[in-house]
């Protein structure tokens, strides 16, 4: 397997380390000598600028490991350039631009790995970084089924968890859990730190809350300046909403409303004990074998529908049938529980179903 | 030294067990059965329900450590009963209601120790508990100065650092510090789970930042319910000013200014910065000796104006000359820097400085 990786950050350096474990062969590309060293001294090829063809040449997949902002050019870029077998996806936390740039190419799936916020650069890059880490893919009806399959595999390899997921839910869904987290952070600690420097010198002992609250405020603008614009209309609608709910509160509190504040707090408390259940995955790996007409969109539909219903795919291979007009796929699913619902849901959509 | 506690959960039981330590004699009382059991288990002698009388009685010092709501209530009867010569303190999260109830008694001294947020109950006791904590104190000038005293000593005992600050101040900076970072958990754990519940049943993995955040959503309404309330006025008033930064973003953001997005990040990058290193004090104790005159509050005028500067007394000693018309006030402030700043501030006060 030959692997091209488009930017040599933190990101594109542990995908290098990763897939050359797994014993790919690696190349890289980057805009900036000051990757080089850091680079060599981890056994990374890399090409510093110049025209992108060589390196996508021969690739078996292509990463974009690049900032947000400059993904859906690079991404035009790239696909006039690879080779027609080959998948190319990217690894930027806002998936709805750069689908909109691969304007329906089979060869391209989105991707967003979540790992690696606490530090930055190919330095700090290391082949087990995605181990456990969830990696969203956004394959779309255009997506190609072998294609999708390689790079699925590929990132399960690097011992990340798959969760296929549409490009509007999953900007949605960041928006909430990662960037408006930032906003509120940073909101924290400017008004935190503008209060109380109006008090003089005096900057009080801060608790836990506060500690937890804005360990991530000020994140790299270099990074973040570009995932807050990429997502920005998501971005916007969450914040709308989070003033309006503080508005509520808010309100209880002016009219010292014990009873509406206590239900308000019950209610988070019950809120974030189904978040968290609802991430508590695990259990013995469940193989399902599905077939399937080969047609284009099929291996995404498939994926997508079990998305939607929570269900992960921990691995899946596909069989295609000599004559190409049919294939099996096989899944692996964690858990009894979810490869019962994988099972049901997969016999709704009216395939053969094959539980060994 | 004789220690009365009145409210043996987590912070009651805790102060228990650190004065026992110190050699103290402890007495505890508490209206709920249910702290008998494992009070007995940590061999903390409990009386439960009856007058407060023969609790207080012959106490050196009283600590209430019942829930916030019930505290200004409790240091009125607890102030009626309690001796002449005995010092009256709380563990309460929020100051102004109490000192208001106190009503200028000598004898009080609120209290509030930054611990023991991730348990509670008796049975989580230790002695341990406030060794390294910050545990702010908000003497008065009605604060008589060999009270005050003697529950500094006592809680510097305990392994804390005492704060010394404003009723006000303290209220203000702990609804930034804790009160609204809950607020604002509350707020995102039930916004996402609310639009990710609406996606059907996918609740996706979710990154630190968001655990970060919501790490103290739902805190215990019985505590919680109570701190938002007794609060609630310097909570509302920071509310409005968090609603007025979101929406200042908000704008930012929909009309794509990437140049005030950046600015706004850089910004919280550089003040969160500038809090953490407030916080960071250390270095060697320092031995500074102030005469003063004896006269009422001049221990905690000392004190606040120490605490205003941003120095943290890390322990002191007052004599009083024999004939009680004067005194020495002995010193210990944390970090050569900071002894500096502390013998400048008393000189400016006039009062005679002595530094070994």
């Amino acid at each position: 397997l030959r692997i091209a990786v488009i930017g040599l950050g933190l990101i594109g350096g542990s995908v290098a380390l990763a897939a050359r474990e797994g014993g790919a062969e690696v190349v890289a590309w980057d805009v900036s000598e000051e990757v080089a060293e850091p680079a060599f001294a981890k056994g990374i090829a890399v090409t510093i600028g110049g025209p992108l063809d060589q390196v996508v040449a021969g690739a078996d997949v292509v990463f974009l490991a690049a900032p947000v902002g400059v993904l859906p050019e690079l991404l035009v870029d790239v696909l006039r350039t690879a080779p027609a077998g080959c998948v190319v996806t990217d690894v930027g936390s806002t998936k709805r631009p750069i689908v909109a740039a691969a304007a329906g190419d089979e060869r391209f799936v989105g991707g967003h790995p979540l790992a690696g916020a606490e530090t930055a650069g190919v330095g700090h890059a290391r082949e087990d970084l995605f181990k456990g880490a969830v990696w969203y893919l956004t394959p779309t009806v255009d997506s190609d089924g072998l294609l999708y399959e390689r790079l699925h595999r590929l990132i399960s390899s690097f011992g990340a968890q798959v969760a296929v997921i549409e490009p509007e839910q999953h900007d949605q869904a960041l928006a909430l859990v990662s960037h408006l987290p930032h906003v509120l952070a940073n909101v924290l600690v400017s008004q935190t730190a503008d209060v109380l420097s109006g008090q003089g010198e005096r900057l009080p002992a801060t608790g836990p809350s506060f500690r937890d609250l804005t360990r991530v405020a000020g994140a790299n603008s270099g990074i973040w300046g570009d995932i807050y614009l990429s997502n920005r209309d998501a971005l916007v609608e969450a914040i709308d909403d989070t003033v309006a709910r503080l508005q509520r509160v808010r309100s209880s509190l002016a009219s010292a409303d014990r009873a509406a504040v206590v239900q308000w707090n019950d209610r988070a408390a019950a809120d974030r004990r189904r978040l968290l259940d609802g991430q508590l995955s695990a259990g013995e790996l469940n193989e399902i074998r599905v077939s399937v007409p080969n047609r284009p969109g099929v291996v995404a539909e498939l994926a997508l529908e079990l998305g939607r219903a929570g269900v992960n795919i921990a691995d899946m291979a596909l069989h295609p049938a000599p004559d190409m007009a049919s294939g099996v796929v096989i899944l692996w699913i964690a858990g009894a529980a979810a490869a019962d619902k994988a099972e049901q849901i997969l016999v709704s959509m009216e395939f053969p179903v094959f539980r060994a």
